[in-house]
Formats: structure tokens, C-alpha cells, sequence
């Protein structure tokens, strides 16, 4: 299919939030054992879960390499779709498209650039040249004619937006030396309103404390509808995480929306910080250029970093006195969607959660 | 996607004539350097000039392994659809589905047990899993229910339908050793039926002289629309084609089809014998288990392996006088539809032609 060399605002394209309609839902399945521990056969259910919990509302997708084809298409529900797609890791949010959509519903893809999350600065893995081809290969089996943006980096879990030309980003990622060190603030934001059609873009300081991701936007904070965000939020003043929060909630009290909104902010508490237990830091092979998995590490745990389906929040639970709390805030903030919560300790454990492991596509 | 354990026949399917209408074409990228002299890339130019050809009739959409994604991408053109899909080699119409329809449109895949043409017994090489596993695939890509029929083993290219009833087949190859040696003729003939819908099979001898398929029939004799078929024929008595061109011949002018009409039988003349040169030969790896490409061999050379597009005749030529006759017999024979000739001794030189690359999928 057709690459382009215009950009998505040129062509009248512009990126939906992920609460319009949707055609579906990309996944792709868990592999490696340098990231996942046991060869990754505890994650594999754990996407099953979640795949699962999805169908249930909209087509689902899963890409596999040839190696896992058979495994993945026998552990899946007969309603996911599975197609062969190699990759380095399974964050189809971050190396997946950003779909955009015109007036007359046509649906293309942006095939961002991908290093892994800081490439040979701060990157998490070593090579990521399959992960740089899945974009293209998603638009290609759904016939979507692409947009290659050879020279900026950019992984979806970076950004969200309110389908009604807001960006929500954090500087800790959208400015990091692994990125676009060339590239200014300004720069930056030009390059977004190209391709994401945005007018916009609202400034966090930082993700999550100890995110990998260089403090990805969707694991803090996102949109619920244009107006309306969800913050992670702790009141422990103790913790790292509380001066992290509070700032961010201060810079969206205090900005408004391209639309000329003020923010309303809603908080959704942290579950109680996670470790890693030994036993699980010992089911993960040590290989040279990949993060590590200690014992005692803290992990990004947030209930933030759910998915929005059709008709449905697909959302992280960690068996916490919060996942209750959660459940009800979401409950309240989309009350036309069922929450459904999905036991997610071990998409954790791999460095992220719900969200980052979907990728939607537009209706 | 569902695996159904029911049949086709059961549920209300039958296989379409390939002059029936399309949805689209299916290609593998050729790639095996024990097959495809010069790394493959003679070959793959002229994949590219098939894949260019009928697309200009239907889509297509080519397969192609992880590792030449890249290359396949950029030698096709832009409205040909590129998806990852692994395979040992390049030959759709054996390893793929086989579609078949119901009344109301639907459309479903046969998943048939592939083994290399004759697996341990006389395979062309070994191992054959990928490909075994690429009609599963295709399916899951096109959201289609597939059948599996474990401990049946059956390539696309070894039947022809008239999508009326009738089957045309070779015993050399349905009832040959490798392929389901625990099967009386009865047997597979019910199989057929109960899979495909038919109620007549044809049973040709031999296939094209020296036919490394065991004679697959789509390389001497196909359907032109019920009740009509050309033949590959040659008037060369001395030549060992003439004898089996000839019994085949005898074969149809004495039976009827499934509904009872007599076949008209159209000759469609061959090239001279075409031989493999010694620089051909000496392009290919030498790998113990693959069948070998030597300087002499005799190529199964036919102008019956075309491919029936929408609107369109994809067929081979080879830079022989008879081209121009095979153009003006295939012209007659599809008046309504525009012979476009793709020179093709490249793929020739992997063992079949241009049915055997592609796999139609019905409308």
C-alpha cells in the first residue's frame, strides 16, 4: 500500500481520541524471555485476559511471530484474529500506528519512527528493527495507505489526545536525549500538529516515578472526553510519586484546552507501590542490553494505563485495596462503559500495562 | 478465527470456479536459495511482474517472510498489499486454502495437510512446516472460519473445478504414494466431495512430462467455464508429452461431466522443450533435500498454468513461437477477458508457473 510523503493535517487527516468509535484493536504477543519471565508463558495468559476481555466488545487482532504462531492462535479465543508479525517486544502502543481518519472516515496510519524507548541513549532493548516494521505491517494487512516520519521518534504511549486539537504529552519523554535531541520544544510541536492535526499540546513534567518509558503521558494521565482527564494521584507525601502528581495536577489547573476549556481533573488513586519478589526477578533471562529485572525494584503501577473499548474500559487490577477505588472512579467517569478489570501483574512485570499493549483502530 | 471440525459440503459450501469472481489474489514472495538461482532475485522480478499484472484486474496481496519484508515491499508496486507470512516457498496454490462459498456469499478456507508433494516418500524438500501453516494464516487474515482436514493431503494445484459439480484431477498425483497412501480412489473421491461439493471427478493419468508435482493438473489441462477445458497439447509424436497428452485427451472425449454434458476439449499447444542452462544451474545452493536444478533437465514447461483474474488471463510465455499461438487460443477461449503474457521462465525454473504462484480467494 501506498506511502506517503505528505502529512496526515495536509491531507485533512486528524488523530481520533481513543474514546471515538473503533474498528478494533491491535495486541501484539509476548515473547521474549530477557523481559518476561518464565518464557513468558504467565504474560502470554495475561494477554490472553486481556484480548479476551476486549473481543467481548470489538474485533481484536494479535500479531505473533512465526515461532509462536500456533501457541498464540491455540491459547486465544476463537473470536481474536491472529496474524504472524515479528517484533522485538509486544508493545503494540508505542511501535504500532497512530491511526488518523478524515472527514469522509478514510483511515490511514502514521509509522513513527521507533528506537526502543531512547535508542542507544537510554533504549531498553537491543536491536528494534522488527518493531520499527509493525506499523507499516498493521496498515498494510488493513489496506491503509501510511505516513513514515523518518527523522522523529515517537511511540503512542507519549501522547494522548482529546480528538478536538489537544495534545497531552510529558517533557520527561517528548524532550529526552533519546528521542529527538535535535529537536526543539517548538520543532516538536510542529511536527505534532502535521501529523496529529493537534493545536495544542499540553506540557506534564514527568510519568510515573521509575516508569522505563521516560514517564510515558498514558500510565499518568488521560483523557476521559475533551475538558475531562484522569490523574494518577497519591496522597502520600512521602512518596517520590506525590511531588510528581501534584505538579502535573498544577499545570493542568492552570492551562486550557485548544478549545479555550479549563481542565477538569479527576483523581484515580495509586495502587500501593509493587516490587518485584525475587522469585519472579529469577524467572527472567539475563542478557546483555536489556533492562534488567532486580528483586525490590519498585514498578510503574498505575491505574491510569487501561483501555478505552467499544463500550467498555478494559482496565489493570493488582489484587490492591485500590482496585475497588479504581473500579469506581472509572465507573463514574464513563458511565455509558462497562469497567472490566484484568488481573495484570505480569504485563507489569514487563514494564507497562493495558494500555500499552493495545493499539486502537478507528471505525 | 474458528477452526471448524464439520465440512463444507455440510454446511452449505462449495469451491467456486476460478473464472467465478474474486475478491483478490494471493502471492508468496520467493526467497529460497536452493530453489532460486541468484539469491532468488530473477525470480522475484518476475513475482513482481505477475503481482503488477493482475493487479490492474483485482487486488493482491503478497506473503512474504520477516527477512525480505523490506525488499518486497519496496520491488512491489504500491497497490499491491504486503503482509508477513512465512513459508518455505513461494507456491500458494499448493500450500494455500482453498476457498469455498455458500449461497449467501460466505466465504471459508480449506486449511489441507501440505507436505512438499509426496513429504518422506518423494517431497521436494524438507522441513514443510511454514508452508503447512500458511493456509491457516490467509484465513486468519481475511477473518475466515477455516476447515482442517488432518490426514489429508492435498496441494491446490492437483485439482480443477468447474464449480458445477465436476473435479479434474491426475491419478499420478492423487493417487501417488506420498500424498494419502492409506486411501482407496473411493475414499478420496468422497473427501473431495465432501469437501469441494463435487459429485463428479475426472481422473487424468499423467500430467506434464517430467512434473516434479507428480502431475499436477493444473499444468496440462483447466477449465475454461463447465463443460469446456483446454489441454496441453503437442502434435510431436516423438515427444513422451504425446503420449500422455494424447491418453488424457481420450480420457475426456469419453466421459461427461457432472451434469451430464460431453467436454469440449480445446488444445492449447506447448512450447518447445525448454532445459535448464548450465549458468541456471549453477545459480542454485546445493542443499542435501532439496531437489537439485540441473544443467539439461527438461522443464515442465505449459501455457495451461495461467491464472483466470477478473477480466483478465495472467499467462506465461517463454520467448517461443508458439506464445503467439497460446495469446490467440486463450483469447478465443475467454473473450471477454484481456490476455496479458508475462514472460516467465523464472518461475519456471523453481519448478511450476504462474497458477501455481497464486491463489484465488472468491468475491
Amino acid at each position: 500500500m501506498k506511502r506517503l510523503e505528505s502529512t496526515p493535517l495536509a491531507d485533512g487527516y486528524r488523530m481520533p481520541g481513543e474514546f471515538e468509535p473503533h474498528a478494533g484493536t491491535w495486541i501484539l504477543w509476548p515473547e521474549r524471555p530477557d523481559n518476561w519471565r518464565l518464557g513468558a508463558k504467565p504474560a502470554q495468559q495475561a494477554f490472553v485476559d486481556v484480548a479476551a476481555a476486549i473481543a467481548a466488545f470489538e474485533p481484536v487482532t494479535v500479531g505473533v511471530s512465526a515461532a509462536q504462531y500456533d501457541n498464540a492462535a491455540a491459547a486465544l479465543p476463537a473470536n481474536v484474529r491472529v496474524v504472524e508479525l515479528s517484533n522485538n517486544d509486544s508493545w503494540v502502543r508505542d511501535c504500532g500506528p497512530t491511526f488518523v481518519k478524515n472527514a469522509a472516515g478514510d483511515v490511514r496510519g502514521i509509522d513513527w519512527e521507533f528506537n526502543a524507548w531512547g535508542g542507544l541513549v537510554d533504549g531498553l532493548y537491543f536491536p528494534w528493527d522488527k518493531d520499527d516494521q509493525v506499523a507499516r505491517k498493521i496498515c498494510e494487512i488493513e489496506r491503509a495507505c501510511s505516513y513514515r516520519t523518518t527523522g522523529f521518534v515517537l511511540e503512542g504511549g507519549s501522547i494522548h489526545v482529546d480528538g478536538e486539537g489537544t495534545l497531552y504529552t510529558t517533557e520527561e519523554c517528548l524532550l529526552s536525549e533519546g528521542r529527538n535531541p535535535g529537536l526543539t520544544r517548538e520543532e516538536i510541536e510542529e511536527t505534532l500538529r502535521q501529523y496529529l492535526a493537534i493545536e495544542k499540546v499540553i506540557w506534564l513534567k514527568n510519568g510515573i516515578y521509575l516508569d522505563e518509558t521516560n514517564g510515558h503521558v498514558d500510565n499518568i494521565c488521560c483523557v476521559v472526553r475533551p475538558g475531562v482527564v484522569l490523574l494518577a494521584w497519591t496522597d502520600d507525601t512521602d512518596d517520590p510519586q506525590y511531588e510528581i502528581s501534584a505538579q502535573n495536577l498544577e499545570i493542568l489547573q492552570n492551562t486550557t484546552d485548544a478549545k479555550g476549556r479549563a481542565i477538569e481533573v479527576i483523581k484515580l488513586p495509586l495502587p500501593k507501590p509493587i516490587l518485584i519478589t525475587a522469585q519472579e526477578a529469577g524467572g527472567v533471562d539475563a542478557v546483555e542490553g536489556t533492562l534488567p529485572r532486580c528483586e525490590g525494584d519498585r514498578l510503574a503501577a498505575s491505574y491510569v494505563n487501561f483501555y478505552i473499548a467499544n463500550g467498555a474500559i478494559i482496565a489493570p487490577c493488582f489484587d490492591d485495596p485500590n482496585d475497588a477505588v479504581a473500579a469506581q472512579v472509572l465507573a463514574e467517569a464513563f458511565p455509558d462503559r462497562k469497567v472490566v478489570q484484568v488481573y495484570a501483574r505480569e504485563i507489569l512485570l514487563g514494564g507497562g500495562n493495558i494500555h500499552c499493549i493495545t493499539q486502537q483502530q478507528p471505525e
